[in-house]
C-alpha cells in the first residue's frame, strides 16, 4: 500500500471510509454489521466483513476482465481495500432476473418468477426517504445524474449481470437480483463502487432456493455467519481460515 | 343517442359504466363520490358530476382541436355521455409541471417547485396496491402496454399538457399536474378515456396558489362543491345553473 489511512470520513452501515495520504484515494473496511430494514434490525455477524470482502474483491476481478472499471486499486487486509475515490452517484442501480423483494411487493407478484429478461431499475440513495424508486427523468430532471451516466451505469450493469449469472451458475446458485453503486472521480470517469455481496444481492440455491444472502438476516430464515462462511466456501472451494 | 343504455358494466369511485346497444359504445355517467386515499376518505359532493362532465367534455373539445383522439362521442345528459368502448390500459400518465404531491413526498421535496421541463410518470393503476410508481420496462415486461403505447401515450399526453397549461394560464390558472388514462379499442386504436377534471389535476390560482382541485378535498381545505362551481363559472363564464 503506498498511502497510509488517516482521518474517517464516512461512517455507514456496513462499512467505514478513511482518507489516506493520497487526495485521489481512500481505505475502504468492511464491517461485521448487518443492518436491514434501513437500519431498523441490527446484529453483528462474526466473520461478515471478511467473506464481504474477499467475495466482492473476487467478483470485481470478475467482472474487470469484462470491461466494466471499479474503484477497487488493492487488497490490502483480509477487511480493508484501498479504492479510487470517488463522489457516490445517488443513484442505485438494481438488475432483476427473477421477481423477488420489493418488485414483487410493490406489484403483487409472486417471488421466483423468472423474467423474460433482465430488468434494470433504479432507486434514489436516501436513507431519510427509504430509497424510493427512480425513474430516469427525475434523477436528470433533479440533477442527480447525467443522461449519459444513467446510461452508461445502465449498461455497465447488465454487463456485470451477464458475467455474474454465469459465475454463480457455475457454483448452482441462480442470480435473482443486485444492487449497484457507481461514483465520479475527479478526473471525470465513472466507476463501479461500493461493492458486489451477497449483502446486496439475492443468491438461491438451483432447485431448493435456499437463500445465500441477506434475506436469512431480513426475514430470520437461519444464521447468517453460517450462511455467509457457506458461500465462501462455494466460492473459494476450502473453508474460510478461523478468524 | 344512437343507442340506449342497457345494464351496468362497471360501478367505479367517481363514475359508472353501461353497456348499449352498440357493442362498441357504452354510456359512462359521472358521480357525486368524491373519494380521497383510495376510497378511505369519502363524500358525497352536490355538483359535483355536472362540473366535472362539463369541465371534461369541454377539454376534451380543446385537447382534439389540437389533434388528441378520445373516447367521448357525445354528451347525452348533464352528467353522461356515449363513449367509444375501450379496454382501459392499467397504466396511469401523469403530467407535472410543478413538484407536488406524490413526487414531493416520495423524494423529501418541497412543493411547488416550477419543474425545468414537463415530466411524465407511469402509475400501474390497481387499488389493491395503491397505484405505486410504473417504470415502462415494468409495464412492458409484465404485459401491461406495449413499448409503442407507452410512447404513444407519453407523447399524447405533453400535447394534452401543452393546451391545457394555456387554457388553464387564462383563466389565471396553473396547471400543477393532471392524471390521464387511455383505452384500446376493438379495432386497435388507443384513445385518450377517462376524464380530464379537476378530481385527477392539480389547479392552483397564479400567485395566491388557491386550491380549485380535489386536494380541497383531500386536505380539508375548504368545501368542494363551493371550489368546483368557481372553477365551473371561470371555465364557462357564468354560474352552474341550479339542479
Amino acid at each position: 500500500m503506498a498511502w497510509t489511512k488517516q482521518e474517517q470520513l464516512y461512517d455507514g452501515k456496513s462499512k467505514r471510509v478513511h482518507t489516506t495520504t493520497s487526495p485521489d484515494h481512500v481505505v475502504v473496511e468492511f464491517k461485521d454489521d448487518a443492518t436491514a430494514f434501513n437500519g431498523v434490525k441490527h446484529a453483528l455477524i462474526g466473520d461478515k466483513a471478511r467473506v464481504n470482502q474477499a467475495i466482492s474483491a473476487h467478483l470485481f476481478g470478475k467482472v474487470a476482465e469484462a470491461g466494466v472499471r471499479h474503484h477497487l486499486v488493492e487488497v490490502i487486509s483480509d477487511t480493508e481495500w484501498l479504492c479510487e475515490k470517488v463522489e457516490i452517484i445517488p443513484v442505485e442501480v438494481v438488475v432483476r432476473n427473477y421477481c423477488a423483494g420489493s418488485l414483487a411487493k410493490r406489484y403483487g407478484r409472486e417471488e421466483g418468477e423468472a423474467l423474460p429478461w433482465p430488468l434494470v431499475e433504479y432507486f434514489y440513495k436516501s436513507d431519510a426517504l427509504n430509497d424510493p424508486l427512480l425513474g430516469a427523468d427525475v434523477a436528470v430532471l433533479f440533477g442527480w445524474a447525467k443522461r449519459w451516466e444513467l446510461a452508461f451505469m445502465t449498461e455497465q450493469a447488465l454487463a456485470v449481470n451477464d458475467v455474474l449469472r454465469g459465475f454463480w451458475s457455475d457454483l448452482g446458485v441462480d442470480l435473482v437480483d443486485f444492487k449497484l453503486e457507481f461514483g465520479r472521480t475527479a478526473d471525470g470517469r465513472v466507476l463501479l463502487a461500493d461493492e458486489i455481496t451477497p449483502d446486496g444481492s439475492r443468491l438461491w440455491e438451483k432447485g431448493t432456493r435456499k437463500r445465500f444472502d441477506k434475506d436469512v438476516f431480513r426475514r430470520d430464515l437461519g444464521d447468517l455467519g453460517d450462511t455467509y462462511r457457506e458461500l465462501y466456501a462455494k466460492v473459494f472451494g476450502e473453508a474460510l481460515a478461523s478468524a
